[in-house]
This record gives structure tokens, sequence and C-alpha cells, in this order.
């Protein structure tokens, strides 16, 4: 899907490829070309040893959101081997997905839409009792990743008052970027909309528990984007039933859903079968990155428009 | 609705105010008070006679969107007296759902929580073969006023290349406020978004005909958010029946729509029944409007928040 | 200078034309075309006889910044003719203007490039112990019309806190826009940069008296950019030489300033000789926008890039 | 300058530290502390033998703009060592000045200052005669690091066009940034303002050479404000004052420039000792980001506010 044909062409005729396509690529056949290898592109199993016989290994260049166990990012460090994922380029695709899911539970797009089909709707003041807006709404967003970094400037326009709780990211750098640190109970306890745009990692593995949940602003309208496994996706499911609060949910513990899942008769949910970032759009856009950063890595220039692993950070998000 | 006890308790404590809820005031009212009133809020009717015996009146403040044919413009502005709207107040609440019926459309949110539902789902790129952005995409305009002010800066963080049409503006004003203006054709061939936002006036009624409609690019994204008597509305529901193009209603010829009304069934439409404007914030933000502006009226300044008519053109909307 | 051959060619090719240039265009040459003329560009008197006698007649187009006191404004509104002013499209010049000089008090550069000239600079933090920063600091604004319009947007990626005192706008307002709205005391007392950008009227001439202006914050950039006559400009010179602010000035009490005027030899002001406004670039967006504006006047759709006199204001504004 | 009280006292009460002021720390002190250090701030060399010894070291960073050849950057990053520039937080202020002398050329701020203490100015339009302005202007930026990355949004309101030649970034990158690439020769014979932003390194050394410089588009004005050594100085010295370009210098090859130059003589050029980025508003920036990532790396998080050196890069800004 990445490699679209103009793309291709215009990286065939710039380097040599070894190609293989529809899982990953054989170990014989990594090892056969490790030690000629400039970049490689995909999940491919590196550790210390392969990296070490990779004398010309300048990149790996992770095509998936998230890092995977399979590499040794403190060897690959130490070798001044660039990891390198295209987390950043995926993003605008998921933000505009989190806008749309926002406005559709704030303004109650899929609920009226429905009840119009049943000849039920109210028009107007009437049908709007529960609609609320993002304009200068209290925003917060758990997590501010390259999700979070392509969500904000989509909201801005709508003067929100946003306030973001990551741990791992200083008072200082989130001011810098506009926006306002927070606990996680603040985010929690005050925000009309709340985005849920962590990824995983050995740290937070469920960490928005059933208690958390519950403290949950009432009819805050929730948009679950980054990964399931952040929230105790059982509770989580139950209190948007409940109408706790309205829920859109892109992300699930398993992917396909069970078809006779309880979970599609619940009517407080916007349910999106993992289309958020995946789109024809987003693989464009990957490959054009790719076609721009390849020739970059491999004048031995840093990295621009793709993510480079932190070690310790890579390591824990993999570890699980 | 828009004098929320804040408000109002604020106003009154600055003024005396002479107030009839529910239904137009009587004209018995009306002329009882005319002589001393300074700001009439509502759609009472206007005439020259009665502008005339108003010797105190500094504005007229119509709390709708549209100009209504009962005032006379021309006379109100030879007398100096402000006829103002409130449609500037009223645009973010319907520009913020117009971005939501955008992506909801482009995006498909609406059609794949239905397929969720019914176990049909398809997950990523597989789910996503329709699916378009809005970064990036070919953007029309059909109307550029109150509406389309208010939808062009929710558009900017997309980078959409946003064309305008509106025979009422000219190609330098379009340019300042950073669009391109566009030929009525280009709009509607180019478009893979395409934002209805045109009000009616003796012109432009029905003006968006079959043979019009039938030239819109194939599978734009069409939001029909103004009136819906800008367009041939039996052709624009066949063509979105048809697919060819995908579309999301909030106003229609007659309100309520006929319980019974074929409409109902057709499946590649958002329906929404007029929701777009009247809502809470909506009315706060004309309560605060009026808070603000009122008093600068009484001192004899200009209008700030509020739009003045344009005797000619209130009285072209208004004499259909 | 506003007619540039390209400009003028567009138009006469539109429109016929009756010029006179140089000086204001002679009685009987206006009586002569008065009553078939639409459109009027310049500021040829205009009393109520000859504006019920222009039967034709659409707008009157002033190309000067300010209302002149030869039109009969109130009379003008009656017969819905246009007054119009070039005012917001020379603001931008003045805007940029105002940036250079802010930043040239604020960071020394006049005065550094002077001290350099006679070897007596200092290098870095040694030279820099009075240097003040635009990006975050207390910036207040008189005035806020075409001028602060412009402004505000040039100062707004230094995050400034901006408060602005105009005692014709309301709260609200300046809240829609961006602002604080603040006293005139607030404003003089606390502002690090303090704008001088009010038009003259009846009220305001020289208004910033001796007394107000000792309560400018100490070592204020203080920058003279509308009108002298909003201050007490021997005041205004004397606290500057003092060093109670820093200044620089565009606009004196009588132009061209005396050669053997002691103003000259003050050390902490920067002079400008009235250039804030007129130049080249100005007169072509003049051009421009009449090109775009006239057009659309003879349409008789309302005009989108001049300014409208406000009739009490204009005769305000004029009757000094 | 950068240990204010405030801070000072903030990191005190978290860390222990020691102190040495006035000159690099004494040899025989950083190897008494050197195995039990986590932060070194300040300039102290740092070779692959006290890297080594340095078990619990974090970061090294470094409170000058530019990398120094005294640290192995290859060992550091195996170590997994972070050696971070401050060179972010100071590039706001070189920014400010960037644009102050932009303007000051253009608009003649300087000039005009001194024609009207000779009582030989001009008013208005006669004054402007070469007068240029930023609005809509072509602008080149060669270089595009911190100092360009700080400049861009400072411009963005006058809708510029910029052009960005960078060497060592992609054409993709600099689109993403909202800029277009382009080569030497098109920013320097096209660009009305030039900004040299360019850092030094072995490949750049005096790369703008006279014969380079001579193609600079005449009557430019052009900003020198990152390292005089990256132009043949005599030739921009020689072309600023023959009139080919106007210029304004904030860095010098030696410094003090000598009391005695004929450079100080030459009038088309303001001049500026060494100014732009050594404020107090930069020191207090620096000590706040400090504060705020001293803790952030103690815990072993990513630097989120300073540079991080490019060991390849920064080795080759140092070498010569």
């Amino acid at each position: 899907m990445i490699f679209t044909s103009d793309t291709e062409q215009k990286l065939r005729s710039q380097v040599r490829t070894i190609e293989h396509y529809g899982s990953r690529m054989p170990d014989a056949m990594v090892d056969e070309h490790l030690e000629e290898v400039s970049i490689i592109v995909g999940q491919t199993p590196m550790d210390a040893t392969r990296l070490n016989r990779a004398k010309k290994l300048k990149a790996i260049i992770n095509v998936k959101g998230n890092w995977e166990p399979n590499i040794d990012y403190q060897e690959a460090q130490k070798l001044g081997i660039h990891v390198l994922s295209i987390a950043p380029v995926m993003a605008p695709a998921v933000a505009e997905m989190c806008v749309g899911m926002a406005i559709s539970l704030g303004r109650g797009i899929v609920k009226n839409d429905l009840l119009f089909r049943s000849s039920m709707e109210r028009y107007g003041i009437a049908g709007n009792v529960e609609a609320i807006s993002l304009y200068n709404a209290k925003v917060g967003f758990i997590g501010y990743g390259n999700l979070g970094r392509a969500l904000g400037p989509l909201l801005a326009p709508y003067a929100c008052d946003v306030r973001i709780y990551d741990p791992w990211l200083s008072k200082g750098y989130l001011a810098q970027q506009g926006y306002q640190a927070a606990s996680l109970n603040e985010v929690l306890q005050e925000s009309q909309y709340l985005f849920l745009l962590a990824g995983v990692n050995q740290e937070n593995d469920g960490f928005l528990s059933r208690a958390l949940l519950e403290t949950v602003r009432k009819d805050a309208c929730v948009v679950l984007a980054s990964r399931s496994e952040i929230v105790d996706f059982d509770a989580f499911l139950d209190f948007a039933e409940a109408g706790r609060f309205r829920a859109a949910i892109d992300v699930y513990p398993q992917e396909p859903v069970d078809p006779s899942s309880p979970m599609r008769k619940r009517r407080s949910i916007i349910f999106s079968p993992h289309l958020a970032g995946g789109m024809r759009d987003s693989y464009q856009r990957i490959a054009n990155s790719l076609a721009d950063e390849i020739p970059q890595l491999l004048r031995e220039l840093p990295p621009l428009l793709l993510q480079r692993a932190e070690p310790r950070l890579a390591a824990m998000q993999t570890s699980r």
C-alpha cells in the first residue's frame, strides 16, 4: 500500500531494493542481504547480533504505528542506526477522525440521523436539548504524542480550553505547545470532551480503571482513539451504555470484534472498526515521507519527518 | 431562550423593558409604546409609518437568521435606525455542524457505525475504500456570508484548497479573506467537499437545478446547511440516493418532514432535523451579544457584533 | 499615485472617467458633471444641496485616511449614498512601521547603530542592559480602529498580553477580537509597549495630557503613529527626552517640522517624517481596492474593502 | 546569568549542585566529581575517557549556541548520554531582532531618523521613494535551523513568499513546515529580504563568496544574523557600501571590532554589536527551560525543550 507506483518508481531509480511482500521477510532472505543493506522498511526482527552484522545499515523504518519488541533499541543507538516510525505521518488521519467523532457525539449526528429514519426526530432547540459544542469547551487529552500534536491544531479554531495529562512530559513543554498540564483526576472530572490518545506501555496497561472512569464528567464526550488497552474496556462500555458519558470507539481488545458480541447493541456509543488511521491518504503520505526521508538518511543526514525511537521508552512500549 | 436569567437581569438593571413572549407583540401593545422605545428585539412589523412614529428608536434587532419582509429597510436607513441581525452570532454552531457532517460523510462515521451494529463492518484499509479526508482537499463554498466566514477558520488547519462562488462578492475581497473566487461550474465540478451556505433571495430560489446538480463531482461530500430553497430538493435527494454524491441535510422544504416521506429511507444521506444553529450555546452567545451591543446602541455608537441590513439586499431576500 | 497605469486602464475600460489632478476639482467642473456621476473619488466638497443634485451618485470615496468636514454625512446616508474611506487599505503599512519602531525602541537598533559608529558600542549582554522584547510583553493600544486591527495580527506571534483602551468599543467586541478591554490608566501605567493609534475627534483632542503622560510606565516604548493631536505634544517630547519613556514619532503638529526646532536634538526619540502609511505599496493596494470595489458599487452591491463613514462619528471627527 | 535566584533556588531544592563560575571548571574539580555527576551544564571538555568514567551522567547541556569541539559526540551517543544545546531557547530573541532590522532596512527607520536630525528629511511619499515592505515580499532564508524556525512565525502575518536554501534539509520537510525549498542562486537573486541564518561548519565557511554576493538582488535588504564566517565579510561590506544591497549586521569576524575599523564609517549598513540573542529575556528563558528539562532528564525521560546534538553534524560544526 505504501509503495504506490509513483513513489516506488522514484525510489527504485535511486536505490536498489530487495523486496518481500505479504508477510515478514524469511530469515534466510534477511540474512543473505543483511551486510549490504542500508535501510530496512518493515518490522523485520533485528536483535543485537543482526544489528552488528549489518555494517552498512543506517536506519530501520517501522511502518506500523507502534514499536515492536523484536528490535534491540539500545544496541541500535550504540551503533548509530536510526530506528524510525511513521507514526507522525499516520496521526493526521486519526486526528481528523477524532474531530468527526467528537462533533458527532456532541451534536448528536449519528443519533439524530437514526431518529429521523424512525420519524422520531425533534427540530431545532427541542432536538438539541443534549447538544454541546466544541467552542470554548473544556477539553482533555490523555497522552500527548503524535496524535495529540496532530489533534491540537484542529481544535485551535474552536478556542477550547485544552488540558493535558501526560506523565512523560514536562509542564514547561506543554506550556510552550500552548497547553496546560493537568492531573489525571482533573482531566477526567472536568473535560467536556475527553480524547484518549495514549500509547500502551508496561506502566499504563488498563490504567483507566473502572474506579477512574467513574469520575469522568457526567455527559462528557469521550473518544477512544489510540489503543483499547489503556482502559478497562468492559467498564468503559458499561459506563457509556449507562449514559455516564457518551463514547466513540475506534479500537478494540480483539479485532475483529466477535460478531455476536453484546457490545454491538449498545446505543449510546459510536463504533468505528479501526478506521481512524489506515486510509488511502495516510499511505500516500507515508510513501511521500519515505521518498523524502530515505535519500536524506542515505546521505547520513538526520531524519526529519519520521519519529525516532527513544531506546528506553520504545523498549517499555514493547515489553508487554 | 435568549434572555437567560443572568443576561436579563443585567440588561434590566440598565434599561426599562417592555416584554411580550410566545408570539409577536400585539399591535396595540406595539403602538402604545412605539414613541418611547429605543430598541426593538424581535420580528415586530415596522413599516414606514411606524418607523416615523418611533422618534426615539435606535435599532431593531432581528433574532432570527433571515431578514423578514415586514420592515421597510430603506426608510429605516433614511431615519438612521439600525436594522440588525444575530446571524453572525448563530453562525459558529452551524459551522461546527458542517465540519461534523463533512467528516462523517468523508470518513463514513454514520455508515460504519450502522455496519458495525449489523456485524458487517470491515477493519482498517478494507473498511476505508471510500474514505476521503479534508486534509488538502478541494473544497467549495456556495455562498460566503456569515456561515462561510465562520466555517473558513474551522477548515484552515486541514490546509484545504477552498474556492468560493458568491455572485455578490468581489474577487479581491475573497482574496483578502484568503480564498479564491470561482465560477459556479468550477465549484460544482471540482469540489471534493461542497458546502451549500447561501441564503435565499429573489434571484437564487432553486438555482441549483437538476442540471447543475448533475455536474457535481462524483463521490463529493455535499453539506446542505443554509436553506433548502437554494436547491431543487427532489433532484438533490435523487442524486444522493443514486450515489452521485454523498449528502448531509439539515434543512428541508417543509419542516417537520412528513413522517411517511420516502426520503426517510434513503441510505446514502445523513439527515439532521434543523439542528445546526439553534442550540443552547447559540442562544447564550446571542444573549451575551445583546448585553454587549444594546448599551453601545443606546450611546449612539455603531453596532459591533450584530450584522446590519443592507437595505437593497435585505429587501431582495425578503420579497419571495 | 493611486491610478497607476494598469489599474487606470482597467477602470477606464469599464467606466467613463472625469478627471482632475493636483488640487481639488474646480466647482464649475463638479457642478457640470454632478448629475451624471456615479462615483466620486477624492475629497470634493459635497453638502446637502450637491448630494441631492447628484441623482446617480452611489458612492464618495475619500482617498485620505481621515474624514473631512466638507461632506454632509447624515444627508448622504439618507440618500443611500455610501461615503467610503481607504483607511483600512492604508493601515497595514502603518502597522508594519509600528512593529519596526517598537522593536527598534525595545532592542535599541537606532541607538546601538549610532554607538557603533562612535566606537562606543558594548557587546552582548553588556550592550543589552536596557533591551526589552515583545515576546510575552504587556502591550497597550490606545484606539482600536483600522490601525489596531492591522497591528494586532503582526504582534500575535510574540504572544503579547494586549490590552486596549477605546471608549467607542464594547468589552465583548474586543474579547471577540481576542483582546482585553482596559481603562486608560491601566493601559498607560502597565504597558511595556504603548501604541498610540487613535484618530482625532471633538472629544479627544490632546486628551493624553501632561498629567496622564506622567503615568506612563517607566521605560515603556511608546509609538505615536496615528495623529499628533491626541497628545500634549510638548509634554510628550519632554518626557521622552527626560527618559521617562522611549518614543518613536511619525506625526507632528506641523509638517514639515521647523528646521530649527529644538526637538531635532532630542536623543531618546526615533523620528520618522510621516512615512508610516504613504508608501508605494499602499497606493498600489488602494488602486487594487478601487478596481475591485467600484464595479461592486456600480452593481449596487455593498462595499467590501473600504470603510463606511458612521455619520455621527465621521461628523465628530471632522468638526474640529 | 542563567541561574537567577528563583530558578537556582528551585533547582537546588531538587538536586545537589557542584558549581564553578567565571571560567571553565578546573580539571581537578571535574575529575573529582565526574563519577557522581548526573548533569553537566556548561562547556566542560568531555572526551571519551571522561565520558566513560562518568557512570551516572545523563546529559551535558551546552549553554552557548554552537557545538564545541571538546566533546566526543559519537561516544556520548553510544553511552546514551544526551548532549544538548539551548540554541532553540535563544532563537526567539534573534528572530525578533531580524524582524526589527528587516523593517528598519525596508522602511528606512535608521536612515530617516538621521536625516531628520540634520533637517534633511522628506515627508510621506517623497521620503518613501526607496521604501519596501515585508507584506507579500519575496523572502529568502539561508539556513533553516533554530533561527529560521523562530523567524518563520514572526513573518507569517505579512504573507511573505518565503523560500529556503538549506542543503541539509529535504524538500518535503520544508514543505511540511510551510516553505518552499529553493536553490542558493534563486534565493540570492530573487529575495527582497534575505536572512543569513546558517551555522558554520567545515563545508560552508565563507561559502557566500564575493561572486555569489554579487548576484544578490538589487536593493535587497540583507540581515546577517547567525555567524559572520558564512560570508566573505569584506565583500559583504563592499557591496553594502556600494548600495548593491542594504545590510544589517549583528556578527563580526572579530569582536569587538577594531575601534578604528573603516567599516564604522559605512553608511548604508545598520550595525549591531552582537546584541541579537544575548539579552535578559533569553537568559530567563534558558533558566526556565533548564528548570523544566533537568528533572525530566533525571527521570530518564527524553529532553523536550533543548536541542540534541546530531553526532556527525555536531562534529562537523566543531572541527574548524
